[in-house]
């Protein structure tokens, strides 16, 4: 299916936008899982099993699972193995801000969207358009671009202008514009610059947008609705990592924040 | 040692600046790797043993091992072992083109630089500094910025003029000026636009520059010679990837690429 159609049903089906980030560091683990064989994989089927009645996507940093070597990266395809054994409606984000060129972009987007089957990933734009069309090249999957980014720094580059136009500006509208010909494009859009976000809103349409920056980052969840809802009231993949899988209780964490989200947005 | 001294030494011993980027495309390898339990090593194996004594560098591309999953990070880390073991004196690139922020990129920078023991990674400078800072951090490893790619269309986003100055001019600059704080910073600057290469020497100094593009993509090995070199006739890193590795006579190309480019280097 269609990683959007996915992701709008699955947000529909249990009434979230609320996307959980395995963001599995192998140092923050508890006691428990460290016991295990596979202590990451452990791990996520526990967040899975506590978090997934309340989440409409699951988004996994591959940094975590590189930093274990090889057997973290058979961890992280036996967490996508459970996951979509137990909840194939939940869409599933990789993380990577992968960018390459030709040849190479096309092996990425095979070990993204073949090797381990995720239905979305993350992308950097800096390449350009030519860069990345093997990942856009794949209709079904969704190619979610860094426009503007969560971190404090990333004004460095990003809110340089061009002609009274932000560099994220012209981001948001080339991705909107040329780089979606076939729809499968989402972009990266931080809580912790809703006015940026609002502006990204009304450059793109209802096209959908990842949110980090909620939870441990301090973004705010009104200021990050009322800036982010489309036509639709949805469009928004409102992503929190830290601040739930490493909560004393994932379940309530998860259930809150997906709470608090609704508060915000129409009935 | 420091990444930087390392590639300057051995560049001296075998009076070279050739790099060859072990790009191992699973669906190119020749039938008789493919009959071996470990394809991609098996290959890399025979590649290092061919080219190494023309070398100054190896850069191994990501994405060609990532394709083929677990297996083929072991694969890539036993390419490593024996790369180090035959050859310790050879500088190992990590082609990864990483940025993430703060723990992701920590866990990156640990994946890349401790699990592999990479001596350098390429890195996209779209999210900033703060967000490559752990990266940046190890003073002995080499951080390679992309800052204008060999693709057809880098100059999407790479060449949007801010106030009359380009983007990838101002990621030179601050790399070259504030990134630069441990002396461990290079740039990517692709053959293919000779006449940046040049501006790119003018705007880093003596700033070591990984150069891909040659061979494959066309770029001019006079060109990038005449606008690349720094004030001691070295400062290049010049790649070549599959017109080495897939050549029917892997040394032969090795050994007369490496003569080439010293054809136009000052004696």
């Amino acid at each position: 299916m269609n990683a959007l159609l996915k992701y709008d049903a699955r947000a529909d089906t249990v009434n979230s936008l609320l996307c959980v980030g395995l963001d599995t560091a192998i140092s923050r683990l508890p006691a428990w899982a460290g016991e295990r064989s596979a202590p990451q994989l452990s791990f996520n089927q526990r967040i899975i099993d506590l978090t997934a009645e309340y989440v409409a996507a699951f988004k996994f940093n591959m940094s975590f699972y590189e930093e274990t070597g090889s057997s973290g990266l058979r961890q992280l395809a036996g967490s996508l193995d459970y996951l979509r054994s137990q909840h194939p409606n939940i869409l599933t984000i990789s993380d990577a801000k992968r960018a390459d060129i030709g040849n190479s972009s096309a092996a990425y987007a095979r070990a993204i969207f073949e090797e381990l089957g995720f239905d979305a990933v993350t992308l950097s734009p800096y390449l350009g358009q030519d860069a990345l069309q093997p990942f856009l090249d794949y209709g079904d999957k969704a190619c979610i671009i860094l426009c503007r980014t969560s971190n404090p720094g990333s004004a460095e580059f990003q809110n340089l202008e061009i002609a009274g136009v932000a560099l994220w500006q012209h981001v948001a509208k080339a991705v909107s514009r040329a780089w979606n010909a076939r729809g499968n494009c989402m972009l990266v859009a931080a809580a912790t610059y809703p006015a940026e976000l609002a502006q990204i809103r009304a450059i793109v349409g209802d096209m959908s947008l990842l949110v980090p920056g909620i939870g441990a980052q301090g973004g705010d969840i009104a200021s990050v609705i009322g800036a982010g809802l489309n036509s639709r009231g949805k469009g928004l993949i409102i992503n929190a990592s830290r601040s739930i899988i490493f909560a004393d209780d994932p379940a309530d964490a998860a259930a809150t924040l997906r709470d608090t989200i609704n508060q915000f947005r129409p009935r």
